[in-house]
């Protein structure tokens, strides 16, 4: 382990063993319906509240993952996830049915890969041998939870995003075969003073430059390292932005590897005003179509960086602006 | 780092090289005066919210806990923090503040001990030399957001706790003089069914007691290894329960040695019904009072298990039982 300021550098290659994407009604009509282990076509999967849905979502990414590594939860020694729901109730309901030592952790929607870094040092530390790491969201308890009922109908300006119905999840294991995590980036907070909730990809754009920046400092090398630099979900405006910082700053990211998952999710025809957002965007993407690609041999090596806008309802109306983060993960195969 | 199944072995005793402690005007008048860094006699902290008050207290405790250390806030590499607000607003808005990388975790009440966990792993791994862990919790904040306003007055039965006004902070280091961080049980979550929020004390216990018999079975040691045993804030009745369940299992703690931070930071006058609660009860006592008795000398060797009780407001509207947890670190001088 190399001390690199914000940067940790697994010399172990932690190994993502297997990893689970589930996704909802609308994404089953998106773009990379194929990558998913799982698409429903019930927004409730079948409960009684959107909440419950959301568990669900996240149960069955979990369980797969550790199925398609023929393993039970009792080889699995711990399990970190974070969600969108006050007191990320979805991730610690999921918990407690998979009985697994459980770390909570919130970082808005970088929780994907805030979870990926730290089950990542966990198994290079030694600490582990088998570690899940997981993220959620679904649209509808978001909606209801950060901005209005869906059922009220309210409109959105075309800067607003569509948050993902999904689930993903990846057993990062000290032995196995499959894609490796060399190194991972954790962000500090930037906060621009934006304050419109309906623009996250904007506030969150300077955020992921300050890490993305950070990484590249921190290991002395340039995005030509790299196959794909993909952020979470910046959508259209955020990812324009943060496309024009980085070449302001000489870091300029040529547009065929740039991308971000929350253009990647769904289809251009699907009305997602600036694209996709939410946990299960950069979870389900990465942990579905991006390995994915790695493993057919499309990609050798990959930086994810999940963004997260750490606002709440509450801060918004006590009229704070909207401190962001970043946290990225390198991917090799 | 030896891997005992939930439990972590720093082999390299990472410091708490220095800590501080932050309360309100009800802590002003509690048991533990002398071992609070500041005691703010306006629970507003001059703010114009409840929020914006516990960011303050939070603040403060990081700030002072790096003064302490002549360090300065660039010094420090990562930032970990949780809290009760929901998305954690008071740990990401200190996050801002001090701008240095930023882990966010939950873990309700037992987030104080999550946090020091994680510091002391990334310090004991040489992911960081310096981590600064906190955590924090305003009474009048908790109670809006959880139960009432206090405004309104609403009455409690004799089994619920007061959440501590606090704040509390270690910064752990690879370097340096103090007590040492030596292992760490990573709790999993324990439901015994409970759905009664006026009552946590009882619904966490269970899961204090699944953290200390795995702390105990990893290390293949007894409660007398140990100077002080302390749950985080399981209260009156919670610390009962747990010591009945303990000695019914066979693993008798005496009652010398086994005690609650929420039965500790008051005095017996004042009105806190069956005990302190929250984040910022075992964060205070154990930043405080706890490493202060260390560097008396008055103790040796402690374990601190804080215990977090899982629900939100609307996991409990939808009449979901209490999912809990309990996170326990062991400090040495």
């Amino acid at each position: 382990m190399l001390k690199g300021h914000q940067t940790w550098i697994f010399d172990s290659k932690p190994i993502i063993i297997s990893s689970a994407a589930v996704g909802g009604p609308f994404e089953a009509k998106g773009a990379l319906t194929d990558d998913f282990d799982f698409l429903h076509q019930d927004v409730w999967l079948g409960q009684d509240s959107f909440e419950k849905a959301e568990k669900k979502l996240l149960e069955q990414a979990c369980e797969t993952a550790i199925t398609k590594a023929n393993m039970k939860k009792e080889d699995i020694q711990f399990f970190i996830s974070g969600d969108l729901m006050n007191q990320i109730i979805s991730s610690t309901f999921t918990a407690r049915t998979l009985g697994i030592p459980f770390l909570g952790i919130y970082g808005a929607c970088s929780s994907a890969m805030e979870s990926l870094a730290l089950a990542s040092l966990l198994v290079d530390s030694k600490a582990a041998k088998y570690v899940i790491a997981a993220a959620s969201s679904h649209n509808v308890a978001a909606e209801k939870l950060y901005r209005y009922p869906t059922e009220y109908g309210s409109q959105k300006p075309p800067t607003a995003q569509w948050t993902v119905t999904g689930a993903g999840a990846g057993l990062v294991a000290e032995k196995g075969s499959g894609p490796k995590v060399t190194c991972a980036t954790i962000g500090r907070v930037v906060d621009m003073g934006l304050t419109d909730p309906y623009n996250m990809g904007a506030a969150m754009a300077p955020a992921a430059v300050d890490t993305i920046e950070a990484h590249f400092r921190d290991l002395n090398i340039d995005p030509s390292y790299y196959d794909l630099i993909a952020t979470g979900d910046l959508g259209r405006i955020g990812h324009k932005i943060a496309s024009d910082l980085l070449t302001k700053h000489g870091h300029k990211i040529p547009s065929n590897i740039f991308t971000d998952c929350g253009l990647l999710i769904y289809k251009d025809d699907q009305p997602v005003m600036a694209g996709a957002s939410g946990c299960g965007c950069s979870a389900t993407v990465t942990y579905g179509h991006l390995l994915n690609r790695m493993k057919k041999g499309e990609l050798k090596k990959i930086l994810v960086i999940a963004t997260g806008a750490l606002l709440s309802p509450l801060s918004y109306q006590q009229k704070e602006s909207i401190p962001c983060i970043a946290h990225a993960v390198s991917i090799e195969m």
